[in-house]
């Protein structure tokens, strides 16, 4: 009898479940309030717009959508994507550009292309599970930076040390893999000082940087920051930023399409691998996105989400303000844009093991320590704040507020 | 200064560019007749039934076609997908259906999950090139194993012989994949009793089999015959057949959109696996696929790709045989199904030296060689007859002779 588990490959061995998506699925008691996922509020799908936009599709271009198209991306879509960054300052040609099916992808494609097994990636400390997870399908290993106490970025000096011993231990750091603006799961955004000592850092190390801009244009407080991809092409242009988004968050994420920036050697090579992959991205709905970035409806409505989780973060702030136990210990980060915040509780407070508890409660959220590659720590959660609605926020904090007070009072 | 090609993996390095692809691009001139591609007629896209499905999509499950879905995929497409097979006499639960990105992914999943450098894969001489480049994307290599002279399926004493030689060599062989039904770039359908053989050689040697059927529903002559996949389940039931198939050729391969079938244990580890690549497949396609499917209309719009490909490859047969220098060892498969037949010219042509003076007589097919992942074969060509017109075809075949006869007429 064939036993799969002796022909796994050394890779599938080493890979490991998404915790959230786990988690998710726990989650299909109607009366739980969620604060786990990180899906976008449903009611800011422009679905008519969308519909109106993919039936121009079928009655302009149906031959053309539904037939095999190239992997380096639909023209239209690309020529797209450049006005849209173009308005943010961003100077793109096609070459420069790839179409791919979502963030998830291009964390995909560039491990495949960049680790070898024992390989490292520098990466914030928590930092985004996907990448985690991505990361470990290749046998490559985290070097994970904390973050400074000003929430403004890494802790640059820890970034230095942990570069240096990892150096001297003859490990090789493949990329910097940094998301500047509203990180999963912190929240933090990199100040502009930060954003340039870390690009200085990959200057004096050769070192690529990866940079994760999903919630980039869901910025709700503040000034927008220039990208780590703009300041280098602003700069030195020294062409070792590869940049990527999705429309996950600014359209909608069932449609599973996004874009890498890069230089052109590096994106020809993407595309060799993309090939082998899936041959392109899903056609039609490329033609599809394209004819809706034309009708240039997608910056009024990306304002409305904008002041959508401005007001959904700024309830949930305040409810944690107004319902949580006051202490120095426990604390949040202040997200200016972003889906996410974070709470360190106390440290006699497991959060893995108080997730028993807040289920009870019927109130749920994410297990800090999924965001960690090695030596979890355990105090942590990440909160949404898009999907929930206020009523659930208040509720839904309230109940996290007793949970904790509970765990405290046990455990004083 | 950055030198990304010191940075790259070993993987990257050794993956390989599609020719086809490169030569499609080559191919923009307008008046050249291409048989080189593998694209399904427009014709056969049936767009306002998909126009309908999709509208419906918008007005009944929009907030969730555009939202996140699970890796697994849409429970509505996987119960349209049961019976879609059922049809065909599968017994399928939905644990033992993934829904993917169309068949490329299903190859780079099958690749990631079991294959380690220097692994072996057991394949046809010449095979599928999307394999060829998946396989070489992870530095595992394939062992391939010519075909009988009846063009019935792998000569099978072949197979024995090298798949000892390896064992001997010390190689390990993760899995066989076959493409039993109007094999690309073949058009050979393998025999009942050759299906047998096979997967009785992979029962006695503990392999598993990855069989992949994109062209199992496009038969146009002669009796549909079991799959591999179905051969197991109605015999020993011993599951090492993993399935796949794509609405490439049966719908539209804009859509991207795929099913793996097999034992839900490689199902269970398949879907951790993707989640690492792509989080889940366009969520909006399936629930638009599903709705596609639920009308019944696929099945009568099969019948009609079926007579448009059984009238083209039916009169290229016939320009062949018309136009062709006539010789012994110059001969054409003759495929009851799919969208390809291949060409075995006369020694002395080496179909890749030839490709220019075809080019300046405006036809286009794939060099032969393409389809080999080692030493190839230099006399042969593969052909498509589903995407040009019927005046194409033959205007092209008598190109296409012209060139053979120069050739030969030159090399005598």
């Amino acid at each position: 009898m064939l036993d799969p588990e002796s022909l796994y490959s050394a890779n599938a061995n080493n890979m490991q479940k998404s915790v959230i998506r786990e988690l998710l699925k726990l989650l299909t008691t109607p009366d739980i309030i969620s604060f786990a996922g990180g899906l976008p509020a449903p009611e800011t799908f422009p679905v008519e717009g969308l519909r109106a936009a993919a039936d121009k599709v079928f009655r302009e271009r149906a031959a053309e959508a539904l037939q095999y198209g190239t992997t380096e991306g639909d023209k239209e879509l690309k020529d797209q994507l450049i006005a849209f960054e173009a308005r943010q300052g961003l100077r793109l040609s096609r070459d420069e550009l790839l179409v791919i099916s979502a963030s998830q992808q291009a964390l995909d494609i560039v491990c495949k292309v960049f680790l070898d097994p024992g390989d490292l990636v520098i990466a914030g400390r928590p930092t985004y599970l996907g990448e985690i997870q991505a990361v470990q399908s290749y046998r490559a290993s985290i070097l994970g930076i904390p973050f400074s106490g000003g929430d403004d970025g890494f802790d640059m000096a820890e970034l230095r040390a942990r570069f240096a011993n990892s150096k001297r231990a003859g490990k090789k750091v493949k990329y910097l893999y940094v998301i500047p603006d509203f990180q999963n799961p912190t929240g933090i955004c990199w100040s502009l000082a930060k954003r340039r000592e870390l690009l200085e850092f990959s200057y004096e190390n050769d070192l690529l940087v990866v940079e994760d801009a999903p919630y980039r244009e869901i910025r709700f407080l503040g000034e927008t920051l220039p990208s780590l991809y703009q300041l280098d092409q602003d700069g030195e242009a020294r062409r070792n930023v590869i940049g990527f988004k999705t429309f996950s968050k600014i359209l909608a994420p069932g449609t599973r399409m996004g874009w890498i920036v890069g230089p052109p050697e590096i994106i020809a090579k993407f595309v060799v691998a993309k090939q082998a992959m899936d041959l392109c991205s899903n056609v039609f709905t490329q033609a599809w996105i394209a004819e809706y970035l034309r009708t240039g409806a997608i910056y009024a409505q990306i304002e409305e989400t904008r002041k959508l989780y401005r007001g959904k973060r700024n309830h949930m702030v305040a409810c944690l303000e107004k319902h949580m136990p006051k202490r120095p210990d426990l604390r949040w980060t202040s997200p200016e844009g972003g889906l996410f915040l974070w709470i360190t509780l106390p440290e006699s407070i497991d959060t893995e093991r108080m997730f028993a508890r807040a289920i009870e409660k019927k109130v749920a959220y994410v297990i800090g320590s999924a965001f960690y590659f090695d030596e979890p720590q355990g105090n942590c959660m990440r909160l949404n704040f898009s999907y929930p609605s206020l009523e659930q926020i208040d509720l839904g904090v309230r109940r996290l507020a007793d949970c904790v007070g509970e765990e405290l009072g046990g455990s004083d």
